[in-house]
C-alpha cells in the first residue's frame, strides 16, 4: 500500500482474515501509535502521507534485534588481490585485451533466438537439459575444433561451460586438494591464480621467457616437489603474449607423462593469430584439460565456453557442473550452435581478424612513439593485448590515476606484481578501440606521463628496442 | 581434409611451409607407407578413400603411448545417488514438479532481446558486467520480492544467480568446512543433500510432519550439537510439499539466534499458492540466506535465480561466483528486468496459478480413481507437485518400469528413500501436463499398476483417506 491508501474498515478487516473484530481494532490502534496509519474522523483509516523511517526491513512480524549484526559465519577464502570493478562510467578504456563488442553479429544471434523459439515443438528447449551442455553445440564445437586446431574430441569429450573462468574453477575444484602444488608462470591471468588459492593451492612460480614458460625451471622443480597440476596458457601467455615454444611443449607433455601431473591448458583467445603459425593445442587426451571460450572472442556478456579432455574427467566435471548451476542457457546455446554450422562465427573472426591486426600495428607505433625510449615492447603474433616493460623510473601508478581524472580507464601494473615479480609493465588491449578513439587515448596517456616528472631519454643511454616484430 | 582430397605438390608443401624439398618429400613418404596418403602416377598424392583406423585422436604431433590411458588424477566426491539423466525421449513425462514451459512468455522475451540489442548503445550490455548481476534486474527483482511477500531487500542485498541451485552452491561453499553439521528434512530436495555432502557436511536429518520440519526435534539435537546451517522449503517441502507452520517459523528463528546457525531457506516456487494462504519468508536479513528462483518457475533453461541475505553475506557470495563463471549473460538478465517491470511476469503467473490450480484439482481425482484404497494424497495448498504415499505392497520401481516401456517416463520411489527413510512414495508434477494428456498418462499408469501384480483392496481394512483438503 502507498501513501494516502485507505485500509480496509475493522468489520472488513476481521471478516478477511477470520480474527474477532476487537482484534482488528486493537491492530489498528497499535499500528495508529506506532505511526503506520492514520484515522481521520467519519473517512475512515488510511496511510500517511510520511511513514515511519525503518533501518533496512519493514517486519512486524519478526521484530529485529536492536544491534543489528549477523550472527552467523561463513568461510572467507578471498583474499584481496582480485580488484573490485569500477563502478564509474569512463570515456574511454584501455583494456586488458577483450573483443570489440561492436564488431559481434549480434543480429545475427537475434535470428536464432527468434528461429528457434518459434521452431522447437513443444518449447521443449525451455525444459531441463544435460550439465554437459546441449547435445548440437557439442557437436558443433567438436566439428570447429577439428577444423581449426585439429584437435579430434567427440560430443561426449567436451562439456560446454559459461566461459574460460568456469573451466579453471572445475579443473582446480576438481584436481587440487588443500596443500598440492600447482605451477603457473611468474606472472600469470590473476584469476586463475586466485581460483587455484581458493582451492588450498600451494602456486609454484616458474618463469616465463620469450619462448613460454621454462620447463628446465618446471623440471628442476618436480626432483623436489610431487606437482598436482601445471596450468599454461601457450598461445599468448598472459600478461607478456608469449607463445610457448615446439620444444617447451614436447618438454612439458614429456614431464607430465612421466611425473604425472595435469596439464591446464588455457586457449581463451586461439582465434586471433596475425602471422598464420599458431601451433596445435598439447591436448592429448591423457594429461591435459583443454579450455576454449566464446565469450573471450565473441562477446564477453555472452557466456559460452567448453572444457575438453579424458572422457571420466568430463565426467565428473559435468557431475560438478550440475551442483553449481544445474545446467547452460539452452536457447544460448542451440543458436550458437547455428551460427558455428553456418559459418557466421567463422566469417565473424576473418572480419575480426584483419581489423585487429591493423588495431595492433596502429597502437604498437603509437605505443612507440609516445613512449619513445622508456618502453621496451614486442608486436604481440596473437591475441588482443601488448605487454609493456616501463622503466623503472616511470609511476605507473600515477600515470593510470592521472589518466582516469580525465576520462581513460588503464590498469596501474599492480596486478602484475606478486611476491617474486616487481614487473612494471601494463598489458594493453588494442583489439577494443577504433583507431580515433586510439589516438584520443594516447593524447590523455601522454600528458598523464608528463604529469608523472620529468620524463627520462633512456633511448640512448640502455639502447631500448622500440618495436620489435 | 576428406577422403580424395588432393595433397599439395611437395615444391608448394615445402614453400608453404618453409622447409628443404627433400623433406617435404621424406614426410609424404611417411604418410604413404603409414596409409594416411597414396601416390596416384603423374596425377598427384591423395588422402586415400579408406583410412588407417585411430584410436580417438589424429595427432602426428604427439606420439599416443600404446597403452591409452588417463595418469593423472582428480578428487571425486561424487556419490552415485544423483541419478543420470535419461537420454530416451518419452512421449510423456510425470516430472517432479516443473512448470508448463508451454505457458512461458517466451515471445515477450524474444521482444526484450531484440529491443535490447537494438536500444543499447555502443553494446554495452555485451561487455563485461558485475558478478551480482545487472543493476536493473536487481532493483526490478527488489521490488518483486516487497511487492509479492513483504521482502525488504535493496539491489546491494541481492545477487542474481543461474537459479536456485547456485544458490545452494554459494551457501554451501561459504558456510560449510568439512564435519560440519547440517540439518535437513527427512526427506529433504536430493540436489541439495547432495550439495551438502559434496562440502564435507555431516547431515542432521530431522523429521517433517504435516507442520514442516519437526522443531523440536532439531532443538533436541542442538543440546549435544554444533549445527552450521538448517536447509528448509517453508513453502511446499521438497518432496512432500508440506507448509512450515507459524508456530515453528518462530521457534526456527529463535533457535537460530540462540545458538548462531544460519537458516538457508529455499522458495523455490513461492509463486504458486492456490488457497491464497502464504506466509511471509523467514529472511530477517540476520540469520538467514533467502534462495529464489524464476528457472523453477517460468522455464527450466532460463537460468534466473536470486539470493538474498545480509549484505557482508551477498558479497562474499558474489566473490565466490566471479570464480565460479565471472558473471551471469547480461542480455538475458536485462530482459528479465523489463519482463519485471512492464508487468508480464506478473500477467503470466496469474494466468498460470489458474490453469494449475484446475490441473492440481484434476490430478488429484485421477489419483484417488486409479489409485482407490492404496494411496495416501493430500491435496497440496501450493507448488506444482503432489506427495502420494503407496501401500508398501506396492512396488513402484516395478511401475515405474512398466510405464517407461509404455512411453510414460515417472519416478521410481528410490530418490525419496535414504538411510533414514524407507518411505514408499513418489512425488508427482501435475503442472506440466494438459488434462488430455493426465487422462494418456493414468491409462498407462494404471496398465503399470495392474503389472506388478494382484492389486490389494486396502480401502475397507486401512481407511485410507483418497484426498484430504
Amino acid at each position: 500500500m502507498q501513501p494516502g491508501d485507505t485500509l480496509p474498515s475493522t468489520r472488513k478487516l476481521a471478516d478477511l482474515i477470520h480474527v474477532n473484530r476487537n482484534t482488528a481494532n486493537l491492530a489498528y490502534e497499535e499500528l495508529i501509535s506506532q505511526g503506520w496509519a492514520e484515522s481521520v474522523n467519519r473517512k475512515g483509516i488510511f496511510v500517511p502521507a510520511s511513514l515511519p523511517s525503518v533501518s533496512k526491513r519493514i517486519s512486524t512480524t519478526f521484530q529485529k534485534t536492536p544491534d543489528f549484526k549477523t550472527s552467523f559465519t561463513w568461510i572467507n577464502k578471498f583474499e584481496s588481490e582480485v580488484a573490485p570493478l569500477r563502478s564509474q562510467k569512463p570515456a574511454l578504456i584501455i583494456d586488458e585485451g577483450f573483443p570489440d563488442v561492436r564488431l559481434a553479429p549480434i543480429d545475427h544471434l537475434m535470428a536464432e533466438y527468434r528461429s528457434i523459439s518459434k521452431r522447437f515443438s513443444g518449447k521443449n528447449f525451455l525444459k531441463y537439459g544435460n550439465p554437459k551442455g546441449g547435445e548440437n553445440l557439442r557437436n558443433s564445437i567438436g566439428k570447429y575444433l577439428l577444423n581449426t586446431r585439429g584437435l579430434v574430441a567427440s560430443a561426449d569429450d567436451i562439456l560446454i561451460t559459461k566461459g574460460s573462468q568456469m573451466g579453471i574453477y572445475l579443473a582446480a575444484q576438481l584436481l587440487i586438494e588443500p596443500g598440492d602444488f600447482v605451477a603457473v608462470g611468474n606472472s600469470n591471468h590473476l584469476l586463475a591464480d586466485a581460483t587455484f588459492k581458493l582451492c588450498g593451492a600451494n602456486l609454484l612460480r616458474i618463469p616465463v621467457d620469450q619462448n613460454g614458460i621454462d620447463t628446465d625451471c618446471l623440471e628442476y622443480e618436480l626432483q623436489t616437489k610431487k606437482i598436482k597440476a601445471v596450468y599454461v596458457i601457450p598461445q599468448h601467455h598472459c600478461p607478456t603474449t608469449v607463445t610457448l615454444s615446439v620444444e617447451r611443449r614436447f618438454k612439458l607433455l614429456e614431464l607430465a607423462k612421466m611425473h604425472s601431473f595435469a596439464i591446464i591448458e588455457d586457449d581463451f583467445d586461439f582465434e586471433f593469430q596475425y602471422e598464420d603459425n599458431a601451433y596445435i593445442p598439447l591436448d592429448n587426451h591423457e594429461n591435459v584439460v583443454y579450455i576454449g571460450s566464446f565469450s573471450k572472442t565473441f562477446a564477453p556478456s555472452l557466456r559460452i565456453g567448453f572444457l575438453s579432455g579424458p572422457p571420466e574427467f568430463v565426467a565428473a566435471a559435468a557431475t560438478l557442473r550440475k551442483y553449481m548451476d544445474r545446467q547452460g542457457d539452452t536457447l544460448l546455446e542451440e543458436s550458437f550452435a547455428s551460427l558455428l554450422d553456418n559459418g557466421e562465427i567463422d566469417r565473424h573472426f576473418r572480419k575480426a581478424i584483419k581489423i585487429y591486426k591493423e588495431r595492433r600495428n596502429v597502437f604498437c607505433d603509437m605505443l612507440a612513439i609516445t613512449f619513445d625510449g622508456i618502453i621496451e615492447i614486442k608486436k604481440p603474433e596473437g591475441g588482443l593485448a601488448i605487454w609493456t616493460r616501463f622503466d623503472k623510473s616511470i609511476d605507473l601508478m600515477k600515470m593510470s590515476n592521472h589518466a582516469a581524472a580525465n576520462g581513460l580507464q588503464i590498469c596501474n601494473g599492480n596486478s602484475y606484481r606478486n611476491d617474486h615479480s616487481k614487473v612494471n609493465g601494463l598489458r594493453m588491449g588494442f583489439a577494443s578501440l577504433e583507431i580515433p578513439e586510439m589516438e584520443k587515448a594516447f593524447v590523455t596517456l601522454k600528458k598523464a606521463l608528463a604529469a608523472t616528472g620529468p620524463v627520462p631519454n633512456l633511448a640512448l643511454v640502455h639502447n631500448y628496442t622500440k618495436v620489435s616484430a
